[in-house]
């Protein structure tokens, strides 16, 4: 692949975090969605939304902010309903506009319709050709609106809308879990490889949908199964209900939302995202065992993977970094001059805990390796006597056309570097990653996409893309 | 016509102010826009935006609030290009969400198209359905994306926005002065009866399109012409040319344009907005002369006609009221109690310029009596002896279905009680309203749609609607 | 005076309303206050605040901006009270900072205090360093922290605080209209000259004391009398009594009120301000008759007097201009280019209206100079064949020390140029301005304050002031 | 102490943070401080301000919020200085308003102050008491004030204000890290007990005073030392100098910094936060052993003690919760109905980490154990077989009136029951807090006060308070 092709993907990812319920009282659940989406707000923190169906109307409330930033008790205030979807979304800063935030909520020939949804398609743009060559208008860039018109169009010529999906679903290639809420129902889909998680839980009187199980617990929901790639799920006052499933021959979970993505409490089709980081780190150990006197992690998404070599290496576990916790997504930098250079906002070194010792430094990836070099270059200052860094993946090699936001080409130092290099550029005394062919001791050998280290993508890659935004 | 259908139509009433800019040099005029959209402010309180095409992209900036509050310095700093339009609006509370701000921007199969537009269509809802049988979803509400549809169908098939729209034109019924803006130009569009006015002006090297003068003169360009009933005209680098026209057989320019809605110091298809009002004032004294010692307008709507009442009669205008000029948009009236009910947020009463005094209270219009009937009571408290209220339209009747905002059924007092009747409820010594045959005189003979007041309508009224807002 | 001594003293201006209330059956009376604050919003744009006393304890808010857009709604139910004290102010950019918001609510030896007024102290500079000296700090630059200081001081040795407030009086010199609120009572006093006004009304069981009687008409009550000039009137559950009272040999009524500053609607001791301004169109048309075909105000300012000149000349009252209403305090002129320039932003001419004609132009005054003279061009420019102006004051040649905005030395063009240059300047076909000797008949002989027009100062001006702000 | 005086004393808690610097070149530091603060962000998150000196005039901006919540961009360009001090502050609900955010910045009668101080005074009452009886009036409830009429007041008599700050310090009596700012200098005092830390740094040519050591390493400034008990050190632009000292016969540094309240990065008083976690925890594994799979801590605040008992101990250091890193200050609950009372907003369990488990909790401190008792509880309901709770402080007996924000009387659980009841409260299978005999281990044996353990006061607490907040 060349690298126009690869710029033009740049900036399209989109990880996102759904969250459904139906309650089959006719209670209001709008305040359970909203504590749903906080749960899920690490998969997304640009933009949210909630539509909810009240009297079967269907009703939204969007923007760009945080749950708790856009949720205001007034603005949370404006939707109530027994059915309800909401969305967390992130997108890079190409994308960054209101217009795109979701649920997207339509109208069509048949009613209305919200649509949420995580993950890329690979095929959106020849999809929006074929819908414009027929008369379609696009006031979005995001796929859930092409994904709206596909059930509109097949709506026409069947009895519902889960037949609609189901009509719909062998036109879209890629990754996607979906939530589709027409005024009476919630249509839960996964695409045939599974990319990304999706499962259902119960809590009392109300069914819920939701990207992870963190979710689940955060509202007091019990889980109950996660839903099967290639399945689409009914959930209606009568419970939920497979309506179909067509599975691709081999799953392709995304093996990064075990490395880091997902939250360390949820568990994706059956494996505890902590337990498979702690064996990263176990393997890690085993694989590139190095003498010692303490294993830390960068914080925090080094930590799980840490207390695993720990574990495994018999090398106390120690803490080396403080992290400042009120850097957030608004953040502004002020005054770069030479003075402030050596800020460091945002970690700092536990001194004491680190002079003249041997460390291990478990983080969980490498993509320009500049802040990596720094964080060594930390170590170093505090008096550590050498540095050994670990990675709880395999180096990154190839762009992601499934919803995770890898950059790509020359960014990727791993593309360009041997590892001894990269260990030299960082300053470590020495530098391993995780074995590729061990990933499937980390996911207890669920059939998964590894796409992003190994260029096997399970789905043909886009072969171009023009989506632009038209808001300012 | 049964009250289920005026229910349904009230709250659809969009009236609106375009203007568009088109600078033959390639220099930037989003700022230009901003002034033009200022000076049509009166034609819409509520969202605002501007869509402009730099380096043949459009993008564009939109949101709820006055045109100083959405566009701050750094939003403005958005838009920038050499061809831009921009939209004003005003709805009814029930349909007050941002989705349906204008401009409309949206992709089809040839492209990127911006839409404004002011006025209703009356077959919306037909061709809403029709278009959604076809597979068309909508996102908002508004006329604009109806015209998206049409625009984008017509265009598969012809070589031109131009062409695409004349020949959607003929599908679409009612009142639309339209703006659509291409990468490359603006074709701007009046509807064959030339319901809403549109003009266009020049300022050096920039061509300008707006909905009244006074934008031109806001801006220092001079008026070339107005467009006229049925005309489509292109504007692109080559200057302003007439593409089409087909105008109706005969044309119904809104009346209520004169009487209230535009700007004074406009002049619409050749007549002055300041002179109609003078001489609706003139035939109010010729057809309700009343003896008296002072002509008072209510301010600010009828303080022109009350000019004109008072030189046609010879009796002195004066002063009787003054305004707070603070009481915006978002007023709020807290506290509501008995005690509060004599508040007199609005107006006060000049009581020594009004008392021991005869006077003749010019208004442009009642709606349903409640406020006029206040206003003559402070008059009366004030000492004035007689007070003579003269209306400088007729009697409302019936609803409008073209974009102006007049209120249906029973809410209309016209509509309930004879004018003895009513200038008893208002406590007025006489009451005298504008002959509704002497309108012509007003517009200088030209032709005119006078349907809320006679029932006439120049096109068809809609058969229903079934619009509602999806955003919360 | 020397120059420099002028420009210290630029900036300092406070033009200010207030506004207290008292309900003797303690029912809550905030609301009345916002609508009474509301009523005197002319008197100043740029802060706002209440303070109330509730159950002997008193609270307060105040911010930056406009009465409706500091008090939302869930900002006045912040303060209830059945005693309070609301202040609108304006002043300069320079001191345009947060903690300069009145009322100023203060803790001291007695307990506790709140301060609203309005009026500029002459002695503010010396009373500070005396009271420096003794140990206080100052924490803003209000003429209000002065006096608290001064009230406080006096409480110690005497037994109330109306006592108090008489005994610091005599310390201080210059213009005040001012209120002070203890936990059970307001005392209204106002300064021995009288510079601003101040009156008093009843509504129900609720004593009113107010800037202006407008604010009276506001909430529905009515007018009792005007506080004298050096009187001081105690308001506690008893009612209203006057405690002290000690006016000066002659008043200093400031004669810019009835020129401009106050409402139209106000009666200041015994005369309309409305009156005074028709009276001086009557004068300026006895004493500088032309003729001419039409007289027209600037608006909103000269058009009371336009209405004398009319009346007194016989010449036709006409309208030339149209005010955009939505330029508002915060409103931004942007990209201020070559095209630019020759935006017409707040005022346009109806030239229909002008074309042709002989206009006689009235406004209220003259400051730099330059606004009169586009006002001019523009006229011009619509075809006026030739344009007179009166000004409804005399020339502005001395700066005010007492709390009106006026500009200094060479800023004030009837400083430098004769009214025939100032004529020419303005393209003006004449010029006349007000006589000052005049003056006296437009007050109904009312003894009032010059001294912008005479330099004779009723008291001296300060010797030096070295006040800045320190809130950046 | 009855309980009407403990309730007096509750709000009035002020745990904040405090920075200064001086660049000897001239150099702004404004962007320094902003850097600064944030660093010191968990010392306060209500309010936070900056004072600087430019052209040796004081200015500032404060507000409510987080560092870069108050400090956008624009409100951080309004600060500009070679000299300059900050503050964040916290207190708690009552007292939360504008006007009581620091720097206090006043004029005075040798000129200009701005105050930021860290602590709680005890006499503070009787001092604005007596200075009330001299004229002094009170603008806020902050002990800053009463602290800048104190230096105003001495200021009078002597050379210098760091001669002033000498003088006052006899009088003012309890906690205080305090920064004065002259137009040229600093003056930074710590009470002679030295309750709260104080430490010195250098940067290039940039002095740097904070109230910790993560401060000077978030901005590049090494150590220099910490200000001593009773020191008074001036800044000016010949560095630093220690002005006068005079500590109290045994310093009584506040313990609960080290054992919560300060960042663990940072070192006060020559011994390390974090060592002391570490240290506490091994003292619990010392004197409270049990039999045991695994150790986690309650994060955060129990994390480095849990690493210091597994080191000790040799069980496991493992990990239970995850909490959601999005709960901030501002974070709203709504609908809290039955459904939602399960709703874990902060914490979730690993459930696959923890089931099977016999487990070792170790959390800093339990105030009213209801917290406690729910995380035992989530810990058992998720497997776990055992839940040993252990303490690394010993129980809170006592308030604090210095400064640290601890609840007083029948709030504070250990107040009321024996260890054996509390374990019994919370469902844990045992308990055990740090003994209070060992607290000089953990911190190394510096002078320390633990009063809030032992009610044993450094300094006799405060007789009475009638503080209250003014601002609604």
């Amino acid at each position: 692949m060349d690298d126009s092709m690869k710029q033009i993907w740049d900036g399209l990812h989109e990880e996102c975090g759904v969250f459904g319920a139906y309650n089959v009282n006719g209670e209001d659940i709008a305040s359970l969605v909203y504590y749903g989406l906080f749960a899920l707000q690490h998969r997304g923190q640009e933009s949210c939304g909630i539509a909810v169906s009240e009297n079967r109307d269907i009703r939204y409330y969007k923007d760009m902010g945080l749950v708790n930033e856009v949720f205001t008790p007034k603005n949370l205030d404006r939707v109530h309903g027994d059915i309800a979807i909401g969305h967390v979304r992130y997108s890079t800063a190409g994308s960054s506009v209101r217009s795109n935030a979701q649920p997207l909520v339509t109208k069509y020939v048949k009613g209305q319709l919200a649509i949420a949804h995580n993950g890329n398609l690979v095929n959106a743009v020849d999809l929006r050709e074929e819908l414009e060559k027929n008369g379609a208008i696009f006031q979005t860039t995001i796929d859930s609106e092409v994904i709206a018109y596909l059930v509109a169009r097949e709506r026409v010529g069947c009895g519902s809308v889960e037949e609609a999906v189901r009509r719909a679903m062998p036109f879209i290639a890629g990754a996607y879990s979906l939530l589709v809420m027409s005024p009476r129902k919630i249509i839960a889909a996964r695409d045939p490889h599974g990319f990304k998680p999706l499962c259902i839980g119960q809590a009392g009187d109300t069914w819920i949908v939701a990207s992870e199980t963190c979710a689940l617990d955060a509202v007091g929901a019990r889980w109950i199964r996660d839903i099967e790639p290639g399945e689409i799920v009914v959930i209606n006052e009568e419970g939920i209900r497979t309506y179909h499933k067509s599975g691709a021959p081999k799953a392709a979970r995304c093996v990064f939302e075990y490395i880091y993505f997902a939250r360390p409490d949820s568990v994706i089709d059956g494996v505890s995202v902590f337990n498979s980081r702690i064996m990263a780190g176990r393997i890690l150990a085993q694989s590139h065992p190095v003498e010692a006197d303490m294993v830390v992690g960068v914080p925090e998404s080094g930590n799980d993977a840490a207390m695993g070599y720990a574990l495994e290496s018999g090398i106390p576990l120690g803490r080396a970094f403080v992290k400042n916790n009120y850097v957030g997504r608004t953040f502004i930098k002020p005054g770069q001059s030479a003075r402030e250079k050596s800020v460091k906002i945002k970690l700092n070194v536990l001194k004491d805990a680190v002079k003249g010792k041997r460390i291990i430094m478990i983080d969980d990836s490498i993509v320009r390796g500049t802040t990596s070099a720094n964080i060594v270059q930390m170590l170093k200052n505090a008096g550590a006597t050498e540095v050994h860094v670990r990675i709880s993946s395999p180096p990154f090699k190839f762009p992601c056309y499934f919803g995770t936001d890898i950059p790509t080409g020359d960014q990727l130092i791993a593309n360009q570097y041997t590892i001894e290099a990269i260990g030299r550029m960082l300053g470590a005394d020495s530098l391993g990653y995780l074995d590729v062919d061990r990933l499937n001791e980390m996911v207890d050998n669920l059939s998964y996409c590894d796409a992003c280290f190994t260029g096997r993508y399970p789905v043909d890659p886009p072969t171009r893309d023009i989506r632009g935004d038209m808001e300012a």
